[in-house]
């Protein structure tokens, strides 16, 4: 891929592009897509929302599309007035091939694999992830292996399931699921695409950027508010934005705000400047950002710092009193972890970090139909 | 509304546009929306995908719009390569806010009746309908009674209730519900938003056809194939395309199929001049399409002989082999009713309907998430 290369964000060390280097040999931190072509010209890019995206692939994304992306933002009128916020947005990102964001990285995760020639991948996931790697290797012809807790919910797993992908089940805890999923495509020679390691899934998630900026006709929004766990998206946006910055079209990156539970809540905590460790873990309604040890922590504390981002952290009640603010008021169906977001919204408003005129936007990650029905 | 106003597709009689004329007084069929203005100029239009769309709205749709629409069209190429066909694609309805093409039309349909003011509505449905009719409803701040069979999936029927709808479960039939719902709008002086019956849901659900004819660049499909029910879909896609044409933008108007079940085909046998009555009704996977006596039957059976469309009837372990060349083949999770259209057209394609070079397209109607997990 002569456009584009590897490099570690810590010490800036260089790699080539492929499946199977996943981490700086020093470092050991996950690596990030860089174009040698420069922002402005060459390589092969995507036209989205009427702007060039540098995407790390020579024959587009198309191929292997299932028509991820390009997702509604509405206004929230009724939990805007909830909260004293005259301009509150969501963006639907729910309305996705498997039902949530994830689908943007790994359309484009999976795209890179098939122009790589891979035959058989490794992910672990305890749902969204899971079903969308199943759903993109399905559509590719790639075979995928996919690792969930036991204790997953068995509509997730179920999902997983459908699209085809072998669903490995482990016991413990959620970290012995990555363990095994990782001494099995060690063992087997195989691909580890993994969606929290993987550079080209934040090269798929940061489309959610461009299309923010288009909607907006290129004034970003003052705040936008995400749930975060391995921060996919987060840092996905992050990464547009600056490219949109560089390239011109917008002149300020938004406030990037990242939402976590009480009960696992390491970057919160990181970020706060408190100790915080796995022993603390405790269940929460918000599975989707329940990681306990995120491979981009550091990252994510980069994009909290460079954006003057919050990090806040919400209890279950004041999520699922979110989940049903959003669906009776709003007609909109999140998951608990979409919902865990505007909690952490309300908290930034208490806290005066969001204004009243603030224009402010939250991510609205998955559907509530991937769950079990709220009581 | 003065660019607007309803007819009655059987004898011509027109009605001033409300929520309350649901039939013609003479014929007692469901009327249609039809525009004074002309289809060249005059009255409020709606911009979507590049065509003006006459709308019975004067305000726009914008202020109830859950972001419905737009969805996305790929390539399918596993069921393509099964059924011998080149150039089949599929038109993902499930990505909508609820789950289900159903949105298109409710979203017109409840912007109207925030229009005239409505604070309260019936509908009756055992799933998709109902749960979109709930959504909008919470949107526009109407509150809505949804009845719904006592048999209704647990998983359907949680999805009502979770937009606040207060849900009214009937024990009997699918038409015993329909009569509770009649009886209880009549008795207590409320709108019946019907999608069965309400011109309105039509003029949503026909930006369906504005869309496939931008996505082929004005030149429309040879075929388009639908699991039909009441044929909410199936009519609008009708009236679309007729539109277009009439505008000039297409200059024939597709074949449109309609697929159905063994176990409820009362179009299929009055389209073959057969003989068929409710109490041939068998259960079926397939619950979307399962309408014993769809209120515009006569239209649908119009619409075939307009457009030289064919109506089959396929059998539960045919869609249940679809729906799972779907998933594992092209990474497409469908519910059992839009996996029917597929089986549908397998034998469209087996009786020499459609051929290996047409331009082919399937509705994908509703997300698999929303019924039971497949075995």
């Amino acid at each position: 891929m002569s456009h584009a290369r590897l490099i570690c964000g810590r010490c800036g060390a260089y790699y080539p592009v492929g499946m199977a280097t996943l981490a700086c040999a020093d470092c050991n931190v996950p690596l990030d897509v860089d174009y040698t072509a420069g922002q402005g010209d060459g390589g092969t890019r995507a036209q989205w929302a009427g702007y060039s995206i540098p995407l790390p692939l020579h024959g587009g994304r198309s191929g292997n599309s299932l028509g991820e992306g390009d997702t509604p933002v509405v206004e929230l009128p009724a939990v805007g007035g909830r909260l004293g916020l005259k301009r509150l947005h969501g963006k639907l990102e729910f309305m996705s091939p498997t039902g949530s964001f994830k689908d943007r990285g790994v359309a484009v995760m999976m795209a890179v694999a098939l122009e790589l020639g891979v035959a058989e991948v490794v992910e672990d996931s305890s749902g969204n992830a899971g079903a969308s790697v199943s759903a993109y290797a399905a559509r590719a012809g790639i075979k995928a292996h996919v690792f969930a807790p036991a204790t997953a919910p068995e509509a997730k797993v179920g999902q997983i399931r459908v699209y085809g992908a072998e669903v490995h089940s482990v016991e413990g805890s959620r970290d012995d699921t990555t363990d095994a999923a990782v001494a099995f495509y060690k063992t087997h020679g195989l691909v580890y695409a993994s969606h929290a390691w993987s550079p080209y899934f934040l090269e798929g998630t940061k489309t959610f950027a461009y299309e923010v900026a288009a909607y907006f006709k290129g004034r970003a929004p003052d705040h936008i508010v995400f749930p975060v766990g391995n921060g996919g998206l987060y840092l996905g946006a992050w990464k547009g934005f600056r490219e949109l910055r560089q390239a011109g079209h917008i002149s300020v990156v938004p406030r990037l705000h990242a939402v976590q539970t009480r009960g696992v809540m390491p970057l919160v905590a990181a970020f706060n400047g408190e100790d915080w460790s796995k022993t603390e873990v405790r269940k929460t309604v918000a599975g989707g950002i329940a990681v306990a040890a995120p491979a981009r922590k550091w990252q994510v504390l980069d994009a909290l710092r460079d954006t003057a981002g919050v990090a806040v952290a919400v209890d279950d009640p004041e999520i699922v009193q979110m989940q049903r603010l959003l669906a009776e008021g709003e007609g909109v169906f999140a998951e608990p972890t979409s919902a865990a977001a505007f909690a952490g919204l309300e908290r930034l408003v208490a806290d005066g970090v969001i204004g009243g005129d603030d224009l402010t936007l939250v991510a609205i990650t998955g559907f509530g139909l991937k769950d079990e029905m709220p009581d």
